[in-house]
């Protein structure tokens, strides 16, 4: 969907001119949905005193390499060694796989030099060798905002509302956000008596609620080594209506339990204001994948979208084991590409145009060609006809199809008479207008316009 | 000095925390001036009817490799295949060199999609495995427009008046155009008599008069095998100060040169009512390195500059060489690393916040969170303090540090008054407000302040 017609069409493109698989061309439509999606973006981060940071597309394979594991190291794109070592099949660069791995380096570089909190954001490309299909790239957009330096959970609302804000912002209609703790899933384990060392492994199977009945994960959890009766009420109090009310019971029993409540009420209620009421809503099956988590985590949904198209939490430990200082951090992420095949695109065939300036005869081009930039000094779009035909009705046909608001002729019969032809496409309204005051003309026509 | 003090400064950096050699992380102050230019840049283009295209980070090794023969081969950057395959040691991508073989495959794969002449600009990283050195990068942003399908001088004048209007917008002092054709310069080898076989050696000895001096160039002619008076007559009609007079007779006397000199007089012509007088200049002896232009070439030099900020020409056959079909072409490229050397950059610690808001006590987080939604309401850059010092000092110090414009202090008395204190920081002025007419009161002083 985001590709759009032209480039999605591959019918007609012979296959050595495609983009390598799983990376895409992005022409001018397309280019312009996606700025100006991002340009949303950076301004509500920026509002919140988010920086932005910008890393080199690749980093040193010992900087990558080892983070999050054998299966996500086999994604990574790996760079030959040059020269004299290119023979030694050995990589010494990887393109970057995250974002948060080069915000740890930066973190163990600049740390002294950074004002504490570091608030920053990034957006730009990763790159990771996944089998491509359906909206799914080996090239796509990360979009991440992180606190680094800060326990308060007034970092953590921050982040969250930033992301909710930029979501609202570039019109997701039925936005919800659903916030829960690790720190509740922890009292939760074990106000039901779950033995800690089967806690990840529970986690996991309870993370399938919202895809598998829930007698196929209370199958699962006994398999795991839970009681038949223990599996049962921990899976209905994930599951009945009164979920949250049995919960809440269930947590205040244990430290924990109470800790992670509390996070969860202190972010509903510094949100209450902002985020209107019911699109925020404690979600407590929702466990998030990555185990790195410490504290709040939170997934930004809308209807008709699988999966999240926003996501975060607290991860105080985690700079440190991407290779970092040891520093309490906050962040979330936004699923920019997920996003922008949701939102309305632009058509292909959008104007690129606001003038097109007619070129009627050789000796009569200079004085096109200022027309045309009397027209940008206007502030519009202008182009001369660049083609090869004198005829008008291939010129206007060219200024047609590109769009044009206005069509600037300029033939014998002007020049004789020192005027230009102004003619309105929409309208098609022609204007005699004397040579010089094209460019006021225009610039009135373009602010009736707006 | 692109990358100031912040960046530029390893003294304290542990080596294994720096980003790969030739490569730079850009903190705010460095995205901010960067994003800043390429904004100028994107809106003069296309006020000129350019459209932008975007392309992978990397193209398949065929595309890539053999383009520019083995020297550029060289610089690419190849990415190792992956699976099973990584052992052999094989690439079966590399990152792109430039801008022009992804323009080549595009028009391959969209051409019959695309508006001819297509007109576009690429603005982006691109890659090359050069020795490091000052101003001298692997990884560096690249910014070229192409005008493909078009013959017309036109399109070659709309290229250069499009990167003259770039690079004046930017501010650059003191610019200038050096225009001349490559016909101009087989004209002027005829014209002297140069047999054809020597024309490209005797090109690259003509181009080293800006560097060497007259009599070195001249035995390099020799060496090459013209005469010695012929050599001297050569060189002393490019280097007299009569030379654009001595060329211009010169060219007259063929057929070739007489259309160079027409090129180069319709661009002049094309040009002479925008770009101020003086400012574009024929320069017979500018030879541009590269061999496959074909018609006007140009360069755009300013003062204290080595080399050139902008350069361009028409290269008809090009996108064929490069694997594209066989059309027309002229474009050009910005030097925008060059040109960012050159700009004024925002200080490092420039203010990142309008408004900083203070988190006295826990139990005020909630009002001073709605505080700084307010303030973004107002569309203000605001955050709450995030730190754990619950001084106002403290808090204050912050505020200044982040060259906060305004600090809304909320602690016990103003919560029993039901206002806030507002702390112009720059007066030092405070004013009580009542607590729901912040938002009003900051958009009120920032319309003030502006």
């Amino acid at each position: 969907m985001t590709n759009g017609a032209v480039i999605g069409d591959h019918r007609h493109m012979p296959s050595q001119f495609e983009p390598p698989s799983g990376t895409r061309d992005f022409l001018a439509a397309d280019v312009e949905q996606r700025e100006h999606a991002f340009t949303v973006i950076r301004d509500v981060f920026s509002r919140y005193g988010f920086e932005p940071l910008q890393t080199p597309a690749f980093e040193r394979v010992d900087v990558l390499l080892g983070r999050y594991g054998e299966d996500a190291d086999k994604l990574v794109f790996k760079i030959l060694r040059r020269g004299e070592h290119e023979a030694t099949g050995e990589a010494d660069l990887a393109l970057r796989y995250d974002m948060t791995v080069p915000l740890a380096r930066v973190m163990a570089a600049y740390g002294s030099q950074l004002r504490m909190p570091y608030k920053r954001y990034a957006l730009g490309p990763v790159w990771r060798a996944d089998r491509p299909g359906k909206d799914r790239y080996r090239e796509f957009v990360q979009c991440d905002l992180d606190t680094l330096g800060s326990p308060s959970l007034l970092a953590d609302a921050e982040v969250l509302s930033a992301q909710h804000d930029a979501l609202a912002e570039l019109g997701l209609p039925g936005l919800t956000i659903q916030l829960n703790s690790r720190r509740v899933l922890a009292g939760l384990l074990e106000a039901f008596g779950v033995r800690p060392d089967l806690g990840a492994s529970v986690l996991i199977s309870l993370d399938k609620l919202d895809k598998l009945p829930a007698a196929e994960v209370v199958a699962e959890l006994t398999g795991r080594g839970l009681g038949q009766d223990q599996a049962g009420e921990l899976v209905t109090a994930l599951t009945a209506p009164d979920s949250v009310d049995r919960v809440r019971i269930a947590l205040a029993k244990t430290d924990e339990g109470t800790a992670g409540l509390d996070e969860v009420d202190t972010v509903l209620s510094l949100l209450s204001d902002h985020v209107p009421a019911g699109r925020i809503v404690f979600t407590p099956r929702m466990v998030r994948g990555l185990s790195y988590y410490t504290g709040p985590i939170w997934e930004l949904v809308a209807p008709g979208v699988a999966g999240s198209i926003g996501s975060g939490g607290r991860y105080d430990h985690l700079i440190e084991h991407l290779g970092g200082p040891d520093v309490p951090g906050t962040g979330g992420s936004i699923g920019v590409e997920r996003i922008l095949a949701l939102l309305p695109r632009a058509a292909d065939q959008a104007p690129r145009l606001d003038v097109a300036v007619t070129v009627m005869r050789p000796d009569l081009e200079l004085q096109s060609f200022g027309f045309a930039a009397a027209a940008r000094t206007a502030g519009l779009r202008a182009s001369v006809y660049l083609g090869s035909s004198g005829k008008l009705r291939s010129q206007l046909k060219w200024a047609s199809d590109i769009g044009a608001r206005w069509v600037v002729i300029y033939g014998e019969q002007e020049h004789e008479a020192g005027v230009a032809t102004v003619r309105d496409m929409r309208s098609g309204v022609q204007a005699e207008v004397p040579a010089a005051d094209v460019s006021d003309f225009l610039a009135r026509a373009a602010s009736e316009d707006s």
